[in-house]
């Protein structure tokens, strides 16, 4: 009977409203009835993308769609620039190497952002650079880089600019074509509100040439195939069906409130979070530059962030993420995107303090949902 | 108010014990709880699959396990032979060709079977073959291909048999280990009585080395991770959560009636069909080496297969297939596998007495049904 509160930064909650289209009878997906809903869908998809171009569809997780990006604008000895700040910037590396992409690593301390000058400097240096991978929210560390400079820099060049928002699109603002971004890839399972398996990529002009120029090699996740299925309004292979069906009314959703009212509250809620990591005496791992769909709290040197998930968990049901590779047992992470309100963050907030306190942390009870208070009612 | 028969070879209906499972609200992929739901789900499979082999799962469509059937056993430039007789087995030589495979087609006239004696003496003619790629079902002509021969014979030589059982897994009898094949891919909007979204492969462990050796490019679709993760009751990537979770129920169903009596239940649907077909004064496509879960039925020489079609789902409710490729307008396909019964054989097929009678073809009114009765009463 215990409640399960799911707050890690993917899966997030899906909304009642979007679960029960999961329960609806299987129709086929080659049926004016589907291509209405795919084309419904990732329309409402432009929005949140805040773009013009095309919204590609594929059947997988968020890797599916950076290996895509990655296979269809770029071949073998083609070079790239990889910014790795965290674990999902470091997959970038991983995908090019597996795929003869020789890159040049632009290794950022966890925890901080990219300087945009470096980029610009290496750009500089190496006009034959193809594409620059970046990372919209990295979730590792919950830090965000700065795309919309980075897109100036990158759109000055022949090279296309790629961003993972897999785990941004929703919370984290990003402006697909006013910042100049030609492949933004995504997930299903963070923002949008739904259970994981589906991954979209958004394919700019500049970025329509480069697939033209590519000769790596790739068949299921062929944009070319997926573009010329969209004008179809269908998919090169079967989708999964009942998640499109969600992506119709959780994209509904999101677009009745408006991206951006969603956005500043994201922001409310990461604001209150962050004040009540500092009202209990904890630190930030950043205090600078972090993404608003997550907050990463580091624990105190002498408690293991590993045994506070799990007592959130176990004794509290709460579900939090802790901390990967060097950042095991040193942080927990806190999601506030997707369908996440105030009152959970006070609630989390609340779990974290009788966790604290039951492994023996000295503070004052209550400090930290007294701050989200105070944020929130600000 | 119009009632909807989903009676297409894939999205096959799904049952309502299901369709429940996907309501559930969202839980954490990496969790003791979803690990031994993957494990239960996976070990039942191995069930169906009739196999000790790990089965490995993909968020993906079937055709994501079909490529990586391929990136994950051959490098580029090595030698496939593929069975050409359809259009999921021209797939593979789609596939081999994006990668680089060369590959020799055994073309087979489509509505027939492949003659194994063809594949023996072409693996003795060329040694250097490192795969075989067959197709259990092919969907497009509703043929079976006689994969215990082809297994027989291309278990004495070097090279791999790798076996799409897309649409065949869970209606047409597939014997993994006993039939000695090295990957059966899959996928789960078929026999599986699941929405779409999840893919499998069973590994042997001849195929086990044939991924050592391979040096074609992959990543998502990497066996070794998958197999790696796989160890630990675990996925590389986010899986698609919910279809997992309604796969062990799928699963456990499927197995607590038993996956030979599912297969002869499809067997006498299938019967029923093609003896209502005849009485109807129709042709089948294939005669002989028909699959079980589904049966193509040409059309009247003067009557167009896609206005049956249209007829049958506009006014009827009834979704049957069309014909694909060079069939297209001649053919259609009507399902019996996955949450299919008895009497929605008999209705679909008063639904095509009806439709058939519209377009002024002659025959004698409740033959059809008539003959479904006869076959399930025996």
């Amino acid at each position: 009977m215990k409640k399960y509160y799911l707050l890690s930064p993917g899966p997030t909650p899906v909304p009642p409203e979007v679960l029960l289209t999961q329960a609806q009878p299987m129709i086929h997906h080659r049926t004016k009835q589907f291509s209405a809903i795919l084309d419904n869908a990732l329309e409402g998809m432009k929005k949140i993308f805040k773009t013009k171009n095309p919204v590609l569809l594929f059947t997988s997780s968020g890797t599916g769609a950076m290996e895509a990006a990655v296979v269809n604008t770029l071949s073998a000895g083609d070079k790239a620039i990889v910014i790795r700040a965290g674990k999902f910037g470091e997959r970038w590396g991983e995908i090019c190497a597996a795929y003869g992409v020789d890159f040049i690593p632009v290794d950022v301390e966890w925890g901080t952002a990219v300087d945009p000058k470096v980029i610009e400097r290496l750009l500089s240096e190496n006009p034959d650079v193809k594409a620059v991978f970046s990372t919209l929210s990295e979730t590792s560390t919950c830090v965000a880089h700065p795309i919309k400079e980075l897109g100036e820099i990158v759109s000055k060049t022949d090279a296309i600019l790629v961003v993972d928002a897999i785990s941004g699109l929703g919370a984290q603002n990003i402006e697909t074509d006013a910042w100049k971004i030609d492949v933004v890839v995504s997930g299903s399972q963070k923002g949008l509100m739904l259970p994981p398996g589906l991954a979209f990529a958004t394919v700019s002009k500049k970025a329509e040439a480069a697939i033209e120029k590519s000769t790596l090699p790739k068949y299921y996740f062929s944009f070319k195939a997926a573009l010329k299925n969209l004008a179809k309004n269908t998919t090169p292979y079967t989708p999964a069906v009942s998640l499109v069906i969600g992506l119709e009314k959780a994209v509904e959703m999101i677009n009745s409130e408006g991206i951006d009212v969603m956005l500043a509250k994201y922001e409310r809620l990461a604001k209150a979070v962050r004040a009540a990591a500092k009202a209990l005496g904890l630190k930030l791992l950043a205090e600078k530059d972090a993404v608003n769909g997550a907050t990463a709290i580091l624990m105190p040197e002498d408690i293991d962030a590993t045994k506070v998930k799990n007592i959130l968990l176990d004794k509290h049901g709460f579900e939090v993420a802790g901390g990967q590779a060097q950042l095991k047992g040193r942080i927990i992470r806190i999601a506030h995107m997707g369908y996440m309100d105030e009152y959970e963050m006070i609630s989390v907030i609340a779990a974290l303090e009788m966790t604290l306190k039951e492994l023996g942390y000295k503070f004052t009870m209550g400090s930290g949902v007294q701050a989200v208070l105070n944020e929130l009612s600000k």
